[in-house]
């Protein structure tokens, strides 16, 4: 599949604004996700500038021939070739006017920011900001979400290739092992995360790793896969039963569909985030399993496995047209088993739409 | 092949020592590569404190079932089920008699610098320190280099299986991806990081990325690749030549090897990481390709795939008996191609041991 050119040039303006609404001259971004979805640059080392409408990367000689090629189309300026010793030195030059000074709180670390205090902007006031531009990320164009579709696609045939296996007495290890490879062999650039596989009783276990266990008639196992296709990634999970549901077991898979669904369908333009969460845990308490839900029921999806919005109780956080998300309800029974439905949903005009798509009416195996 | 297992109880005296020689009361850790070695736990998050000769560590409940587990052996204490924001009640209650608290300033972002400061520990006065765990960790044990010398084992297999590809005009991605799949179908756990394969004149630069050039005759290929294995790190550079060397190539080889074995050769107990440096840049100098001998001579590999120690110019790191750290000189000639020789290495009493063993003497495939 042919996938559209990514267009970095209006995310220039945007960060700017970003900057006037939260009345600094300037913003210092250290964090190399942030830079690639500003700039394009996705080398390992580089530090951005945006001051006075323009952004400027800094970045070292192992880059001289690909950082210029990087940022062609962007309105960005490189500068290559900066050893570390005389960054501080460029920065101050560029910022000499500048007062006010945004440093990204999270990324940059407590000897960052001291070195930045006292070395290179001592006549600058800094001011700590979070999420300036992780907010910006979470809304996706047209050409990101082609890249997090491409890569749903991949899981989605990787698992229909491997299903078959899960009743062959495999070890979850063995599984999520055949299930990676295969999601390489189908041109996917990477695993979006280390894959979930977590049979019977380790189903109970959200953040389980795939181990020696035997998956066996009777199981319930949960699967959460992702792939990444040119940086971004996608995020699904389904639940298998080997052999037959019980009646109970299809109650539980049934109950966890349906606050799945509800979820989806909470997640609207201009809504808050914590209208999915709501909608999804109804249904399970309604079932009788409020306690059994353990984790928020969602998050950010998109050059990180999480980022920006948060899904889940408490959070103030809002949908708008473009936010690519997760919802992913679960019910987790300790010492039986557990079932968790998650698809990365991306916010339309007309209400979500699934970027995972692998079918969830038939998970017996 | 069985592994010892790590025995992390060693460690925390040698943690407490550090802070004695800081002169500090405390240390909080925040890095998980920290925190595993110290304790032996691997989850994503976590707080460790040491203080009083004592380690504790504070996770949440989804590491309920596996904190205990991973943390039994070790002298320290697991506080599972903490939520974040009990978190620095926790801190304070344990810390409450400390005066002088450090915190790694090179991990801890500036947020968590200021939430520690204002809300945890407002009674204490914070110390940044750098390398306190970090230069502990550079020396490894009988079953740390075990796992680095089995990843190094599986590296050195996968290669072996695939070098005939390389007279096969395949580009350098298909190689990388070949490669890749050997090791993870001989037993890796992972990559030790991104393989680097850079043919003809992309192996002028240092740090290319495997990309669409179909490797040909006349080519010399660098291939630059590492596995994980429990947690720990190869890293390992073999260079080839597609069909045979010209005189020119055989001289740019050469110098390569021999100021490689030079640095290994210097590379003693006690012995300043510069004279690795210096032994292999001499050989190069006198090559008359000073200026083409673009990076450092090494870096130490264990957890992280660069660590402590540095090796290169300038550097007044020390190697111990136990230091595990590369030796890889290159020339890098621009528009023509470049030679880079790598191997893992680690100090014994009668010198350096090489842990990763891929044959040198043949590049010609």
């Amino acid at each position: 599949m042919e996938l559209s050119p990514i267009d970095v040039s209006p995310r220039e303006l945007q960060a700017y604004e970003r900057l006037v609404a939260h009345e600094v001259d300037a913003l210092v971004v250290t964090s190399p996700t942030n830079i690639r979805w500003l700039t394009g640059f996705a080398g390992s080392n580089a530090t951005v500038v945006v001051f006075d409408n323009e952004v400027t990367l800094f970045t070292d000689n192992r880059y001289a021939d690909r950082a210029p090629a990087e940022l062609a189309g962007a309105g960005s300026s490189a500068q290559v070739g900066i050893a570390s010793t005389e960054l501080g030195d460029e920065v101050q030059d560029l910022l000499g006017s500048a007062e006010l000074v945004a440093l990204e709180a999270d990324y940059v670390s407590w000897a960052q920011h001291q070195t930045i205090n006292d070395e290179w902007l001592p006549a600058q006031t800094l001011v700590p900001t979070s999420g300036l531009i992780d907010r910006l990320r979470s809304r996706k164009d047209t050409a990101e979400i082609e890249r997090i579709e491409a890569a749903a696609a991949i899981v989605d045939e990787s698992l229909a290739q491997v299903r078959p296996l899960l009743g062959q007495r495999r070890t979850e290890r063995d599984f999520a092992r055949s299930l990676d490879a295969a999601i390489r062999s189908n041109g996917a650039d990477d695993l979006g995360f280390d894959t979930i596989v977590a049979s019977g009783p380790n189903g109970a276990i959200p953040h389980h790793s795939p181990g020696d266990r035997i998956i066996k008639p009777g199981d319930f196992v949960i699967v959460d896969v992702g792939a990444m296709v040119q940086g971004y990634r996608s995020d699904m999970t389904r639940t298998f039963s080997v052999g037959s549901m019980s009646r109970e077991q299809r109650r539980h898979y049934d109950t966890v569909i349906a606050a799945q669904q509800a979820g989806v369908d909470s997640m609207l333009a201009d809504a808050g985030t914590v209208e999915v969460d709501t909608a999804a845990r109804a249904v399970i308490d309604q079932a009788g399993w409020a306690d059994s839900f353990l984790h928020g029921t969602g998050h950010g999806v998109g050059l990180d496995i999480h980022e920006l919005p948060r899904v889940g109780k408490g959070v103030t956080d809002v949908y708008e047209i473009g936010t690519v998300a997760t919802v992913e309800p679960g019910v987790y029974l300790r010492g039986v088993g557990g079932v968790r439905i998650e698809d990365t949903c991306v916010v339309t005009e007309t209400g979500a739409r699934r970027l995972t798509k692998f079918p969830k009416d038939n998970p017996e195996v």
